[in-house]
């Protein structure tokens, strides 16, 4: 949760090519970055991009401490103090463009684009990935969930399995980004305001001599708020029984009971015979809370064997991302000055789809004015002419050139937004409910077939033909200089 | 980094049992929990043991703030005002053990003991699991690492891809705990005095117009810490010759070149090829770096293939601990107040394993006279006889009766080690080398049978007669209860 005192939370590479930068008096030479993934997590289509309002809050408050710099002047390599005091003045003072948390966004597509000097630029790399690639992972891994469990509420139960304070706490806000309901991390609910939601635990029962009167005294405490765990001990002979019968010293108050909740045994089995015993014991308003390792293959096959659950406590498998624990978000430099002009850069590798796409790049999501939904996110040069109705537009597979279409009628919607310009804050940071709002917007953009969990249809990034071109050009520059 | 301000990192039910309990009138009895996990990770023969100081200062600096106070008290439950008024007073006045950071630990022995009223211990269940499962899970993984670099030197290189910035910074901790040399994070660096270490990406090189250019600049600028990227554009034809060509120019300043960093491609026969290169150059002190993707099962396979690899940088593998990304760690009653008394108390599961085992416990490390060896860990309850030399020992295998055998001639080590009494911390936190040191000598109590990384024997962890009998007892009594 911290988001002061993070200018040393980098790799220390970085502050030595600012430091070498500096020496060799390029430090203030222009570049552009671009923060994008080249492979989508889980096998999905699509991924919910987030970690924006972090990297918003680190880079507004970047300073480096007196500490700091005292601790840089320890180190081996010996920074000029001229060099340390140019840190200790230091602000972000570039411009930043990023999507909005809660987009859908794809491979290959810059998510956040960096224009700084080469020393500003190079020194958010490695907290802005980090930020960016845990929180999209996670909203991500929910997103998968949130499509299988429909309208099922969706509860969020990691923390004790997290990577720590800060996955459990920001990973809680990626998961409501995405549809989630609530999180059982206060911490999270007092700093974003997220539902929070709780039950009781084992150990609530031990402390009790039967399970009988800790479900009585739960419920006298809290009358309006009762789910039971019914595991303790034995879910169908004790814990359902002895739940029933709290239920019914509660219907005495005038009061419902909310729900019971099994976290072990076989679900389908246990939820299915559970709802049978609730509703013998006119209980039909009492719903079903199940949890234990649960992801989206579970919950997909115990709703396919008729489980009768109705909301889902999601702890591991989500907090973690546990099947692809990361997500590898790149930050490649795609444009430099040399003598005060803007050159593209290019990164060459023996791998090709690890070749960068040189220059400074928009992101434009092609929307078909008929259908209301999305054809393709459309990559061009901030210079060509913007896409627009009029424009008749030809969106082409480079790897697979016979694959073109040509499309018209259709909205091209900006997807990169401004948010710092020239180190000014110019993004309004939207509330929570607007981000999930955004979000289920975005999902609404795209037709089913991209969004399913198993072999999803390949939703389309294209590039412009002068994007392309230049990108040709410039290996092709590569190779004969190499021969 | 933030050890303030964590009281509500914590599950909501955890505020709902305390507030249960003080309604109750339950809140002041006393408990004793244990925190365990019951399998190892990633098929490993042991874990190590790390968190300790994060929780020392989360729980030295647990206090309700205003804010926290006012957040409760908008909560739907509608907390008692007298109960926000006592949490507003809470301060931690509980006992507790654990293990020291860097010990060997296996599964279903307590690692932190917990005594206290029932409210401070169920309040810092979560956190405490949260930081001792993270901690302990990236220790653990890289201390495999460690048993297949030997003695080459390893450096943690994770931070884009952590899971958070905690993760980054306390999993660099980790794993220089178990081995690391350095990282690259520069906030562990500060915080905790662990050694940084630093290259250049390959945008250095994209800054310039030549990668010899860029490689003529950065070793001017750091003459004494030149490490050269050399895969910017290919790693033989270009990237190596240009280091030569670099670190001859050093020669004539009287310097020496560092290393040579592969990131890409085969790194096996890279580094084999880069190596006669620079020995046929005459530069056979300058080593050779390999980052991109390594864990213990890619760096035994290249050291198989007899690449030339003398330093590795360890990335996302490691630091998500990606094969398995969580340590399941539990926290469990094992004994509560009743009528004044301390009672064992069980927790009941048709899974087999996840029965408790009833009663407080210590936990003893028995190791050899002769070979200096460990030979089992032997749980027993507080009250019992102390394992000493002089006292025969049945070791027993409760599963399998038939396996038992008797030491005698041993050292019996005392695991886990006071750490705070009724609220006062009375444990010195070791330096960070101190620690290192301790798990050094740690891993020298095991014979390698159990370090190894593939199918490791299994140690073993015996409980005591009495112990067993409780829990045998314990299980028969509900068992009759409920015919």
């Amino acid at each position: 949760m911290q988001t002061m005192g993070l200018a040393l939370h980098t790799d220390k590479y970085q502050i030595n090519m600012m430091y070498a930068h500096w020496v060799n008096g390029s430090h203030r030479q222009k570049a552009v970055f671009e923060a994008y993934f080249r492979k989508l997590p889980f096998g999905n289509g699509y991924a919910v991009f987030a970690g924006l309002e972090r990297i918003v809050h680190y880079i507004a408050n970047l300073r480096f401490t007196d500490e700091d710099i005292k601790y840089l002047s320890e180190q081996e390599e010996n920074y000029d103090s001229a060099f340390l005091e140019e840190l200790k003045q230091f602000r972000f003072c570039g411009t930043l463009h990023s999507m909005k948390e809660g987009a859908l966004v794809f491979p290959n597509e810059p998510l956040v684009r960096v224009e700084g000097t080469i020393m500003e630029a190079q020194l958010v790399e490695t907290a802005l990935l980090n930020f960016m690639n845990f929180q999209t992972l996670i909203a991500t891994k929910a997103s998968r969930i949130k499509q299988v469990a429909g309208d099922d509420i969706l509860l969020e139960f990691g923390t004790r399995r997290a990577q720590e304070a800060d996955a459990a706490v920001w990973g809680a806000r990626a998961a409501y980004v995405a549809g989630f309901h609530a999180t059982s991390n206060m911490l999270a609910g007092e700093k974003f305001g997220i539902p929070t939601k709780g039950t009781h635990a084992h150990s609530w029962v031990q402390t009790f001599e039967s399970e009988q009167a800790a479900f009585d005294v739960y419920a006298k405490v809290m009358p309006d708020q009762v789910t039971l765990l019914v595991d303790t001990y034995d879910t169908l002979k004790s814990g359902v029984p002895h739940a029933i019968e709290t239920a019914k010293k509660l219907e005495a108050m005038g009061k419902k009971m909310n729900a019971i909740r099994l976290d072990s045994g076989d679900l389908a089995y246990l939820s299915i015979k559970a709802r049978e015993m609730l509703d013998q014991a006119g209980l039909n308003y009492v719903k079903i809370v199940a949890s234990n390792d649960l992801d989206e293959n579970t919950i997909f096959n115990l709703k396919a064997q008729g489980a009768r659950i109705d909301t889902w406590g999601v702890g591991t498998q989500l907090i973690t991302a546990a099947d692809q624990p990361a997500l590898g978000g790149v930050y490649k430099l795609v444009e430099r000055e040399i003598k005060g002009e803007m050159v593209p850069t290019i990164k060459i590798s023996g791998n090709p789809e690890k070749v960068s796409t040189p220059g400074k790049k928009d992101v434009y999501r092609i929307v078909d004015r008929v259908s209301g939904k999305a054809t393709a996110d459309y990559i061009a040069f901030p210079g060509e002419e913007k896409p627009h109705d009029g424009l008749r537009l030809k969106l082409f597979n480079p790897q697979h050139p016979y694959l073109q279409k040509y499309v018209k009628n259709y909205d091209a919607i900006e997807m990169l937004t401004p948010v710092f310009e020239n180190g000014l804050l110019v993004y309004k940071l939207p509330s929570l409910d607007e981000i999930r709002e955004y979000h289920r917007e975005q999902m609404d953009l795209f037709w089913p077939e991209y969004l399913r969990k198993l072999n999803p249809e390949i939703y389309r990034i294209n590039i412009s033909e002068k994007v392309w071109d230049l990108k040709q050009k410039m290996v092709a520059e590569y190779m004969q200089q190499d021969e």
